[in-house]
Order: C-alpha cells, then sequence, then structure tokens
C-alpha cells in the first residue's frame, strides 16, 4: 500500500509537543514531518531553531502545503476553532483534546462527513492504551456489555499517594502539583470531568451513542476525606475514580463517573500511579482488560504518533456502531451500592435520591465547572 | 466505505467452528453468511441441516461463489493444503492454526503477496485478545523493547489448580483433560510448542522477525515438581510459563519460552485460569498490558469474527515491521535466573551452559515433538 506524504502544522508545543517533536526524529520511516508550529508565548527560550515557529494561526491554517493538524493546545474552545478550520480547509486532524472533542462532538461528525477528511483523536482517552481503535476495530462486531476503566491518570496517581504514603487527600493533591501531575487548578481532574468527557467519547465508539457532558452524572474524588481512606484500608478495599457504562436490558445505556470501593479481586485494583485500565465486558470476547499510561509526554505523543502513522494509510473512524440506536438510559433506573461516610453503611438507592441526598449534604461544587 | 460481502466455506465445524455459526447469527449488520462446512466424519449429528455440510474440501475450494474461507481444524498439515490452495484461488482466508502459520510462515507472506490476497489469524495468538493487530497497526512506528506474556490457556488453567487446589501437576493435568481444556496428548500446550508458535507469530509482527519453531527455545511445564510448586508457594510466587521476547543492546532479538517464577508485583501474577496477559514495553508508550481470555470457543471465534469483519472492510497484514532487519541473537547471549530443584539457588548462567545442564539433568521429552 502506498503511504501518503504527511506535512505537518503542529499547534502547540508543551510537553506532549515536544515529546511528539523527538519522537518523529526518532522514526524517520514514518513518512511524516512537521513543517511549522503555532505558539501563543513569544518571548520564550525554545529547544528548536525560531524557524519552525510563527504565533499567527493562519500561517499554518491557510498554507496549503500542509495536509496534516495536529492539535496539541490546552485552550478547548481556541482549540475548537484551529481544528474547524483546519477540516474546512480539507486537512487532516489529530488532537488530544478530550474537553474539545466531548463538548463539539457532533458537530466534529458533521464537519468530518461534510470535507471528507478523518479527525483522529486516540490520545485523548487514556493516552497510550489503543481504546478508541480498539472498540471501533476490534469490537465493532461484538455485542459489547459494559466498559468500565480509570482513565484519569492524575487522581489514579493522587489516590496511589494516600494510600501508599498514608496521607489526606488534599495532601497528595497538593504534592501531585508540586510533581506537575495535576493542574494548578485541578477541578477539572478531581472533579471527574476530564473522565467524563473521556467517557462521553468511549461512548460512541463503544455503543454509538451520541451524548452531551452535562447528559452524563460524575462525582470527583474531591469530597473524600479520611475518613473514606481509613474505611478503605481498614477494608483492604483501594479507591479508584471509575467511568463506567453498560447497557441495561431494554438496550439502553446507563453512564457515569463516581468514586469507587474496588477490591483486591477486582482488576482495577493493581492499576495505579499515572497507569490507566479499562475492563471490556463482551457477550463473545467476555472479559478482557488493557492497562497503559493515562498521563505523560511520551505515552501521550505515542497515539498522536499512532494516529500519525494511521494517517499516511487513509485510516479514519467510520462510526460503525452509530446506527445501532442505542440511547442513553433515563438516571432513575440507575441503581448504585453508596458508602455514606457519616454512618458508614452499605445501602441501595436510586440515582435520583442519591442526587438529591448528594445535594443536601455533600458540596456539590464538583457540578458546577 | 463500501463494506464487502462475504461468501464464506468453513472448514472444521468444533467447538470454535460452532461458536461462530452462533456468533453469526447474533450479528446481522456484519455482510458475511457461511454458505458450505466441510467436515471429516461422516455419521455425526450435527445441530445444523445437513444440506451445509460437504465432505470433500474441494466442493468449497472449486467454488467461485465462495469468497473466504474461515480454516478451523486441528491437522497443522492439512490446513496448510486448504490455505495454500485458497490463497492460490483468490480466496481470502481466516485461520486460527498458530503450528500451521508458524511453520509455514515464509510461504504464506508470499502466497499472499503473489496472489494478492489477505490472510489473517489474530485468533492463533491469545484467542481474544487484539495482539496481533495491536503489534501491526497500532505500534507500528512506536520502538518495541520487549513482549512478554502468558499465551497458553491450557498450561495457565493447570498452574493456576496446582496453587488453588493444591495438587501436583500431574493431577492438575488430569483434570484439565476430563474438562476439556486439555488435549489427551497434552505435550503441545505443556511441552511449551503451543506457546512457541504463538511467540514465532508474534515476533513476526512485533519487531519484524521471520524464523522457524526450531530457533527458538521452549521448555514446558511437564518437568515441574512439587519441589518447585512449593518453593514457588512459600516465596509467595506462582510459577507461569511464559513467552519472551526482547532487543538486546545490538538490536538483535531475544526469544524464549519458559516456566518462569512470578511475584505478586508482576502484571502477570493475576492472569490466572484460561486467561492469557500479554505486556509489551516500548520507548514511548512504555510499559502496556493486555489481558484476555486465551481459550474457549466464544472468545477464539471472537477473534475470527473481528478478522471476517476486518476483511468486509479490505483489511490486510501490511507486514510492516519486515524491513526493519531485526534478526534472533545468537542463544549465546542470553543469560538468565535459573531456579534448580535439587539445590534451590538462583544463579546466573548463559542458555549455553543451561541447555548441557538441562540435556544431563532433565527429560528432554519437551525437545523432541
Amino acid at each position: 500500500m502506498n503511504r501518503k506524504q504527511l506535512t505537518i502544522g503542529l499547534f502547540g508545543f508543551g510537553c506532549i509537543g515536544k515529546g511528539l517533536y523527538e519522537v518523529l526524529q526518532k522514526t524517520p520511516a514514518l513518512k511524516a514531518s512537521i513543517k511549522s508550529i503555532c505558539v501563543k508565548t513569544k518571548n520564550k527560550q525554545r529547544s528548536l531553531s525560531n524557524q519552525y515557529f510563527t504565533f499567527e494561526k493562519n500561517d499554518i491554517l491557510q498554507d496549503d502545503t500542509i495536509n496534516t493538524i495536529v492539535e496539541l493546545i490546552d485552550d478547548a474552545d481556541a482549540a475548537f476553532e484551529i481544528v474547524k478550520t483546519a477540516l474546512q480547509k480539507g486537512k487532516a486532524v489529530v488532537t488530544a483534546n478530550k474537553k474539545m472533542i466531548a463538548e463539539h462532538f457532533e458537530e466534529l461528525l458533521h464537519l468530518q462527513k461534510q470535507y471528507n477528511v478523518p479527525l483522529l483523536y486516540e490520545a485523548a482517552c487514556c493516552a497510550s492504551i489503543p481504546i478508541i481503535r480498539n472498540l471501533e476495530e476490534y469490537y465493532d462486531n461484538d455485542l459489547l456489555e459494559s466498559i468500565e476503566g480509570i482513565v484519569n491518570g492524575s487522581t489514579n496517581y493522587i489516590l496511589t499517594k494516600t494510600v501508599e504514603k498514608n496521607i489526606s487527600f488534599s495532601l497528595a493533591l497538593k504534592e501531585a502539583q508540586q510533581k506537575g501531575f495535576a493542574e494548578t487548578n485541578p477541578l477539572l481532574d478531581v472533579g471527574g470531568f476530564d473522565a467524563k468527557y473521556k467517557l462521553q467519547i468511549l461512548l460512541a465508539h463503544a455503543f454509538g451513542v451520541i451524548t452531551q457532558p452535562q447528559n452524563i452524572f460524575n462525582l470527583g474524588i474531591n469530597n473524600l476525606y479520611d475518613f473514606e481512606l481509613n474505611y478503605a484500608k481498614e477494608k483492604g478495599y483501594k479507591i479508584k475514580l471509575v467511568a463506567y457504562a453498560s447497557k441495561n436490558e431494554e438496550g439502553k445505556i446507563i453512564s457515569f463517573v463516581l468514586p469507587k470501593f474496588v477490591t483486591s479481586k477486582d482488576k482495577l485494583f493493581s492499576v495505579d500511579d499515572v497507569f490507566n485500565g479499562v475492563k471490556i465486558q463482551s457477550y463473545f470476547c467476555d472479559n478482557q482488560f488493557f492497562v497503559g499510561k493515562g498521563a505523560g509526554a511520551y505515552p501521550t505523543s505515542s497515539a498522536v504518533l499512532s494516529d500519525i502513522s494511521a494517517l499516511t494509510y487513509d485510516y479514519r473512524y467510520e462510526y460503525k456502531k452509530l446506527n445501532t440506536q442505542h440511547s442513553l438510559a433515563n438516571e432513575e433506573d440507575i441503581f448504585l451500592k453508596i458508602f455514606f461516610c457519616v454512618f458508614p453503611y452499605q445501602l441501595i438507592l436510586s440515582l435520583n435520591h442519591f442526587l438529591k441526598i448528594l445535594k443536601n449534604t455533600i458540596s456539590m461544587k464538583t457540578m458546577a465547572l
């Protein structure tokens, strides 16, 4: 098969952008080279010669010799504008911005179709784990029953440290921030929003469900206190922030992000630090489990690299499951075992009831982003 | 993308063949139907109407309306003849026969090229785990350093039972045979040959190395006695039959199949029963881990189904790494920590020395298949 030659315009030269540049230097067999890099800050010492950089996005977007855009910036709104224009100009796009994809999923789908160009985003879910590609390609005809996973590396790192070092959640968060594993404003991670965006993307590729972020319930780990951590320790459990989706008996999809007590028999128990892990349950292949680094410059740029390579073979997501007509289940239908920190007992409540209790008892700042 | 309509000729109607038939009945969206099934035994009660069956392979191979052959028989030599003829007739082929693929790898590669037809065999390695597809597609540019895994479900089941039930290897084997998890002649599995064939296939897709089964050293679990099992128990280890391949400093590939003491920190520790697990270590994506059922009708037919589905999209292996020029390392270069059952201590020996000792001390029937 003839491989396409890619001339890349890169947006963003942070950790992942730099990682990608290095990775491309080490894989000369790949027919892809970075022509130009658009960055925001003008007066900054950079590891590459100035000739590579521009501060004007149109220098890249209007350059007809550039056929591929790799978008690796933080700002989801600015990212969407870049990606949208790129697709409209007929340029293939690779992005790692889960918030941007989740918030504009339907429009991005439409743009891909309208302008007949591919948009790939494997790095947006679980960094190095090829979860989107496998859901899309490998499990395309298997009858998926559920996916459940640890999909956020920062919160998993924090939760791991509370156990390893026997420290409070807030201290672990502080340490993670000092080490650069968590943002200065960590609510996107610890509030479960990042995990929710990823889950929303996975829903489309696993079950063919397109929805909005606000339709998926998320509760973060920022309301965990010593009481829960000690309870977990006493029982030999670990607390993990888990993204979950399953098909109910009517074929509707239940999905949420919640902290969960995980026993040592659960495969997620041993997924620690910045690792992510995703369990897939299906009718035919039964139980599958993928583990890999969910954060970091190299693991993320490795996924971006795989997408770039796939573009040289004209690969695109076919969104094969979008016609299967699944929809999200009404929240009333969801039953969970809940742990209350004031009176530690387990009981079964409908989520609606649970939400009412939550609203009255636990700070709802996680819901406010 | 327009999907190809597949008309399938199926060889073999054992567990996996039956599983595939059921699986296809449950996935009507897939444009694939079984036209005819070739079986060996004439007078056997079967779950399908007689009109589906033939006892003459040419009824299928010479049928021009059949564009796809799915080969699921036991006999590797007969399987090769079927696959060879099918490819020569321009029919796409899906097979699960690792022994056949391993023994004829180079010829099968040549036939695919010469007749411009795809041959897919995801089910041949680790059944439900999409390991070949991921090595081929997703890690196509990452710099792989090693793969290590439990790739044989039967031996893993046996080893798990020795621990769970605290029974001897021979008793666990007997039980596995009674339950249908191990063959009446189990040497293919317990001698590490099945694992070796799989490793040989993985070598091509991971590192681009084509070799012969006799060039990979394998030692099975059939020489394990209570002494080793008790030693593992005492130390909190598990014994796992591990297939291993890594790149050494000169870029040469070291590979072997051996029973290994695995500590609880190793991800393979918790891969029990008929599950398989494969660890991938690479420069960019770091540590990746895949787990899934490595045996059974449904998990295997699920992988066959994925290959069938991929054929409807004109997918084929590109064997992208065959030009990377890696070769197998000389056995002299391999260093291992060895456990001796007579005097339990660990020491480092070159494999050559190890083999000499093995030849003198341990029954070599595993080498004789």
